[in-house]
């Protein structure tokens, strides 16, 4: 399957895995539930669920139904935040993926409720089923998705934001700031592929982590650039936000022009850790690309 | 062990196991762990932690050290429900526990982000070191505390619960909303302590689970009792809001004589549950005392 059939594919098992994962909306507490799919349904690139089939169908003999739970759940928890980053207390943003945010939509009451509900599904679902060969794999599963949503990941790195708004802040900071909002959950999706099935337990995990840290930076990176560079009607959401909340960005701390050599650069490195992987990692090597591809 | 030395000393060490757990407030980003332990440490009656211990210690050859993992987790989820609750667009709540909420004394992005990261914290404590001898326990433990976490549970109660206000309901959705809103995570604390250690697998299992629906419903009825019949200063949060906010409760639907009686015959039947387990029971008999006795 050439590249941009596959990423469809995967798209469409996603939606259709989640559709079945999300409780019905005609199930009590209907408007909660209607809620959920809402935020979860029906949009975004599936970046996340796209690394974890492209790692775990190339390195672990996963079975894809165990890739599609996997990257539900990653994805369930990109979902949640997204939905609390935009509440007027956070973000305060009317608009993602073309559609009126949650809380627009809803209420905030229900757009928190949501919020919370798809976190604990997401850990659900890795409890439900076995996403590994193994018990053992399993809870490894669990554990590096609650390690990277959680305070030392990307509620943490949300924190920082937050707080980092209107001041002036370092390069050092803005990286770990990063590192810690968008890229932890999208390290953690490379991890879990790489975790299903059999795993992937020699040195080529090392390596898919080395690939996974520098597309996690690369993805935020790419973020900064768009919001800067495109308008609304291409992003989805409202573009040029971060500077009008005042928000360091690379692009505010470095200019366009270096952010984009910045994210150039990230990309060199993401490829390089995957050239000793062969053949194998193509469909990683073809997501980095994607991942940037909007950006230069 | 007297009792009141059980309930104190069970505090104290849950207390001590959530300093351990809970991230210091000296990592950053630090003002986020700052609102995490504020809001998990230093309060509460810990019947979540009460019932996990009971349960554990006497069904399940648990070490110590384990049932403390799994309290900490159930309790870590209902201190990150509380924060959610108390916000301004929810309850809107400004005393808890006699101190200001986490929004009140931090902000709501704050408040909001640690709530986040308090439910995140609680799998990851399931999924870090085993609360069971077994790799399937383990999971097992984290599928319990998820199901009685979200939208079929504690969430979903919540989001009835909002919506509730101001209407009159019948009493079998007001029992269907505290089944879910509190009931739900008071039965995992009982289904998770008996999940520890080796677990209780035969006919006892059932036991305790009916003991812990009916315990779980009385302890909102009592709740709402209090919320009633006490002033603020007693209850350390502040008292006859359900009846401000136009909430329904069994006081405002039953009266307070006939809730006091719906609150013996609850406190009845979990007796009644645990009668066929002889003396092991004797804790989890006392809890179910010791979670009525302000109400009568």
């Amino acid at each position: 399957m050439n590249f941009p059939d596959w990423v469809t594919y995967i798209q469409q098992r996603t939606e259709t895995a989640l559709q079945t994962i999300l409780p019905a909306a005609s199930l009590a507490p209907c408007r909660l539930h209607e809620a959920m799919r809402y935020a979860a349904l029906g949009g975004g690139k599936r970046i996340r669920s796209l690394l974890v089939h492209a790692t775990g169908s190339s390195f672990t003999h996963a079975k894809p139904e165990q890739l599609d739970r996997a990257a539900c759940a990653v994805e369930l928890i990109h979902a949640y935040s997204l939905i609390h980053d935009d509440l007027p207390c956070m973000d305060d943003d009317k608009l993602r993926r073309g559609k009126p945010t949650v809380h627009v939509e809803y209420d905030e009451a229900t757009a928190l409720l949501a919020g919370d509900a798809l976190q604990t599904l997401a850990f659900q679902v890795l409890a439900e089923t076995s996403v590994s060969a193994t018990a053992a794999g399993q809870i490894e599963a669990i554990l590096l998705l609650a390690q990277a949503a959680g305070s030392h990941g990307m509620a943490g790195g949300q924190a920082i934001d937050i707080a980092s708004a209107g001041h002036e802040i370092t390069r050092e900071v803005l990286e770990s700031m990063h590192v810690r909002k968008t890229g932890a959950l999208v390290r953690a999706a490379v991890l879990i592929g790489a975790r299903a099935g059999e795993g992937v337990l020699d040195n080529r995990r090392q390596r898919l982590d080395h690939y996974a840290k520098r597309i996690g930076l690369l993805y935020q990176v790419v973020d900064d650039i768009l919001d800067a560079a495109s308008d609304t009607a291409t992003l989805g959401k409202t573009a040029g936000k971060d500077a009008s909340n005042g928000k360091p960005t690379y692009v505010s701390l470095l200019g366009l022009t270096d952010a984009r050599r910045f994210a150039e650069d990230l990309l060199s490195e993401a490829h390089e850790a995957l050239a000793p992987l062969g053949e194998r990692a193509s469909r990683l090597h073809e997501l980095a690309d994607f991942i940037s591809h909007r950006a230069f």
